[in-house]
């Protein structure tokens, strides 16, 4: 992490996440390919295409890809992006029905899961408090399956994000499990920030102190935790229930299947 | 795999596994402690318990300890357990919301995290389609955080599951993107098995022809598929819904925070 901070970039490999992040107009940095390796006909039309426009390449053997690559099975192709944070004041909450606020997570692929569920609901993106989260780690862009491209990440605080949640009228509720709401009651009618808390300790003071509602997820007595990922892409749906319009008519607002 | 399913035995480590393995009365055919690295004072408690009960125990030095642990940080506490998978004959549907019926799942983490779920909303546990998924998989167990003991595990095939289902008038509902109806859109009036495909392939034509109805979870348009933990979650819950009393009585039917 220390190393991608400082040179304000990062890799990503594999098919799926390089597709999508051409597709989303990511600017690439350079482009590393091994032509044995890179069997998929769209993603080697897409490398044909990028160096005809100019992108920085560097051609791989297959034994070199392999010794960059963090998959068992290497794909044959990477790119180094540019990191992409903004600060709070660079965005507008828009149209978007909800925004996630997180402090730290512990494993990065429940955060990939929660960046992958927020794409689906067609949610802004995320709100990092402070430097605990590192969105750029390998494990979350993979774990995203390619959603990662279609979210937006802002570097925060507490402080800022509760004056610009004030400013432009959106409802904070964090989840908890002494929430005195469960999350499926509460009228979700304006945009909203989710706030979610780390897999074992939860809120901290200064999340809660944000708050406008805390809610929490009904379980059987013997119960006393979801997976965060899970926990996070609940409260997403139920956000996405209240706007949605009341018959089979998803597509009017693009929801599709 | 194959050494496990042979001597119908499996392997748990942890504080937590180990405390909830022995609180829901697992029958413990082994207990391998360390203690050196064992510090909390409930777990050693539990130790002593059951060595005067005179479960066989092997007393390890942290050294051969972490080298049977997967653990990072090894917790010094983990137990040889007897496999219990029921077949469909043993089992009756019973007062149980829901079950969930699944062929194959690549990470046994989303497995794990399935049954962690599971276990919150109160559903009874798994029919297994085949013998594609190995339940006692230590990254199973491990990511349940305990739940696996309190849910159970049957070994079926589509034929038997579907007479089962008849017999008992349970409602099958398989979860798939072409499904013609929203997942919160369906009423689930009975008892319900939802069925849930790998996550790569999803539903096979097998499952598919079990179903009495097909749903899909809504999506943005560029976003093509969830988390299968997330996914079957979002069916979870949505059938628990169903079956809450309508008003902030959660009690009454043992759903607590």
């Amino acid at each position: 992490r220390h190393y991608r901070d400082r040179k304000g970039l990062y890799f990503v490999e594999g098919v799926r996440s390089f597709v999508t992040a051409v597709e989303q107009g990511c600017q690439v940095d350079n482009l590393l390919y091994s032509e044995r390796l890179l069997t998929s006909p769209p993603a080697r039309k897409l490398v044909r295409n990028l160096k005809r426009a100019g992108v920085p390449f560097t051609r791989l053997t297959p034994e070199e890809f392999r010794s960059i690559s963090r998959s068992e099975r290497a794909s044959g192709v990477g790119i180094i992006l540019r990191q992409h944070i903004l600060k709070l004041e660079e965005v507008a909450p828009g149209k978007y029905p909800c925004w996630i606020a997180l402090d730290r997570v512990r494993a990065p692929g429940n955060f990939g899961t929660l960046v992958r569920s927020s794409a689906a609901v067609g949610a802004a993106g995320f709100l990092l408090l402070g430097d605990g989260i590192d969105p750029f780690d390998p494990a979350v862009v993979r774990a995203s399956m390619g959603a990662f491209f279609r979210q937006t990440f802002v570097r925060t605080t507490p402080q800022k994000l509760s004056e610009w949640a004030g400013q432009h009228g959106l409802l904070i509720v964090g989840a908890s499990p002494d929430g005195p709401l469960a999350y499926d009651r509460v009228a979700y009618t304006r945009p909203t920030v989710l706030v979610l808390g780390e897999e074992r300790g939860g809120l901290t003071a200064e999340q809660r102190a944000l708050c406008h509602k805390l809610v929490r997820i009904p379980m059987v007595a013997e119960s006393d935790s979801l997976n965060l990922g899970v926990a996070g892409s609940l409260l997403m749906y139920q956000v996405l229930r209240a706007i949605r319009p009341p018959e089979n008519e998803e597509h009017g607002i693009r929801l599709l299947c």
